[in-house]
Formats: structure tokens, C-alpha cells, sequence
């Protein structure tokens, strides 16, 4: 990852561990540049407002695994492998940082109409360039495109995005071996093609 | 769906109009009160607390789930027939009622400790019913086995609660296209057992 300042590190990590511990609505910029130990002049340096640490916390994870993504995707392989890797991948990418993915998607809604269109194209980008995988695929032939590319990423990312709601660092599978199932049974789902494989 | 009284029936309409466009947080008892036009005792006859009316916002559907899965899955037609069954259905009836599981998600963790136990144990009974179609199959080998039935109950069930995060009654695909998307996705995904099929 991107090296970071420490101010910016720090009110970054204090502000998700008091909006897990509170919810968003109820903690205040006051108490995140408290926990900080920083003054409000230094937090409003690197963020706007606290609508926008909570769109950062969402956004450093999600420019992570976009480069974790173009870096699978543009790599070596088959692209059932490629596949395969990638969704094994952003699995376990989000279960190493279920606070911010949780958090975020609670509160996404309670976010100014315009950070809510901006963090929806960013994801949108990320989505796209996974969707492309499956599209090339179903194209060759190597994968089943009985199901539309769109909504195969959907259905997928439905079950990414909900990690937060039952996966525990502590429970009986790793994220790793989430991961390795889901991606099983993402590829599983797209069958062979006309191409077999 | 069970016959409901008109009041408490206007409640619940008015409570889950109102957290859909302001927020569980930003709704309060009184304004639910004034725009279904009862009093505040009339409420409290029926509601415990706003917790209340949002608890029962999602129990009643998960109720109606509940029911509709029972019917499917002691009902007639081989296992992947029934799961096939079961997995389009639930996507059609939770998109058929879009507001109240997506208030229900976002909300959930402002509800009291208590109540989210509640909700929690309701919820694992419906999954533990739909798991255990899965279970059945893959013991009788029509399912492969490879991904434990737990696991694929709770990436299927992301998919399906997530839907309120991109489904538009106005979109391209209906409920019902979605729920036999994404149950083909599911049957496909758990292949062919020793049995075959």
C-alpha cells in the first residue's frame, strides 16, 4: 500500500475504530481529533469533513484491491486461473479489513448525495474490470454465458460485501479458505463453455 | 401473509416510508405517530419502541420467507428441483419488498443487543431450513460436497441481501428474472454429485 503520513494514518484508524465502536451518527469530529491526539485544524488539513473519513476508509480498500485486481488480471495465466485468483483474492483482502467494509456499508447511505455518487463510480470502475474477466471468458467460450457477465458479478459481490455480517478472524475457516471456496464456487457456477476447458 | 390489523398495518407502512427516506436515526416515534395518524398510546399498544417497529418491519417478511420455504422444501419435485425453488423465490419475494430488508440491513446494529439476538436466531432458522436442503442433496450425492452447505448458504445469502444495493423494480430484469439467474447459479455452482442427476 501507499505510504501514508502519520496524522492522516492515525485519524484514519481512530475514526474506524470509534464509528465500529458508535456508529457513524454517533461520534463526532471532536472525539475522532481527540482519540488522534491532533488538533480539529490538523484533521480538516487532510479531510473536509467527516463525511469524508468515512468515504477514505472505503476508498484506500477499495484503490488496494483495484491495483491487486489490474495486477491478477493483467497477469499470467489462464483466465480461469486469473478468475479463480482474483476472487479468492478480494475475498480475503476483505476479511483482513472487515471493520472498514463493514463500517462503510452501513453508512454509505448517511453520506452526502455527491461522496455517495463519487464512491459508487469508484466501485463501479473496480466492478467493471472484474465483470471484463468473466465477459472474455464467456466470449472465448472457456466460461458458460448463460448468465449475463453483469449479474454474475452481482451476485458475487453480494456475498464479498456481506463477509462483514458472519465472517469472524477467529472462526473456524481463514479468509483464505473463504476465499478458495467462493472462488470454487464462482467457477464452478460459470460452468465450462462451448470451449470446454 | 397473515391478516393484519389496519393500524398496526399503517404503522409499519408509515415507519418504513419514513426510514427509507430519512433514516432509521433520523425518524422519530412521534413523527411515525403524526403521519399514521394514531396517538402515541395507540402505538405503544401494539410497539414496544421504534426498535420494535423496526424489528418487525424484517420479521414479518422473514416470516413470510419462512413459510414459503417450508411449503418448497416439504413439497413435491426431486432436490435440485426444490432448491432451485427456494433460491429464485426468496430472491422474487425480497425484491418484491426491496425497502423493508434494506432498512433492515443498514440499521440492524443500531438495534439493542437483545433484539439483534432476536433477529439473529430468526434468521438462523431460516438459513439452517434452506441449508438443510443442501445437506440433503449432498449426502444423497446429487450435490457435490465440495464447499460445506454452511458456506454456501451464506454466499448465496449475500447475493440475496445485497440485492437492495443495485435492484430497481424500473431495471432491466424483473424479480423473478433475477431469482432464476441467480438460482441457476446455485445449482450450478454446486455441480453434480457421485449421483449425478
Amino acid at each position: 500500500m501507499v505510504r501514508e503520513e502519520p496524522v492522516r494514518q492515525r485519524l484514519l484508524a481512530e475514526a474506524t475504530r470509534l464509528f465500529a465502536a458508535r456508529g457513524f451518527e454517533g461520534t463526532s469530529v471532536q472525539e475522532i481529533v481527540l482519540a488522534a491526539g491532533v488538533t480539529k485544524g490538523a484533521m480538516y488539513h487532510y479531510f473536509d469533513s467527516k463525511d469524508d473519513l468515512l468515504h477514505e476508509i472505503y476508498a484506500r480498500l477499495l484503490r488496494m484491491q483495484m491495483d491487486r485486481l489490474t495486477r491478477i488480471a493483467d497477469g499470467p495465466g489462464t483466465i480461469r486461473e486469473r478468475l479463480h485468483r482474483a476472487a479468492a483474492d478480494v475475498v480475503e483482502t476483505t476479511t483482513a479489513n472487515l471493520d472498514d467494509s463493514k463500517i462503510f456499508f452501513r453508512s454509505m447511505h448517511l453520506l452526502a448525495t455527491e461522496k455517495q455518487k463519487t464512491v459508487r463510480a469508484e466501485r463501479r470502475r473496480y466492478h467493471e474490470r472484474f465483470r471484463d474477466l468473466v465477459a472474455e471468458g464467456q466470449r472465448t467460450g472457456v466460461l458458460s454465458d448463460r448468465v449475463p457477465a453483469e449479474l454474475v458479478v452481482d451476485y458475487f459481490f453480494g456475498s464479498v460485501h456481506h463477509l462483514g455480517t458472519w465472517f469472524h478472524a477467529d472462526g473456524p475457516l481463514t479468509g483464505a479458505q473463504v476465499g478458495r471456496h467462493f472462488a470454487d464456487l464462482l467457477l464452478t457456477s460459470l460452468g465450462a463453455g462451448d470451449a470446454g476447458e
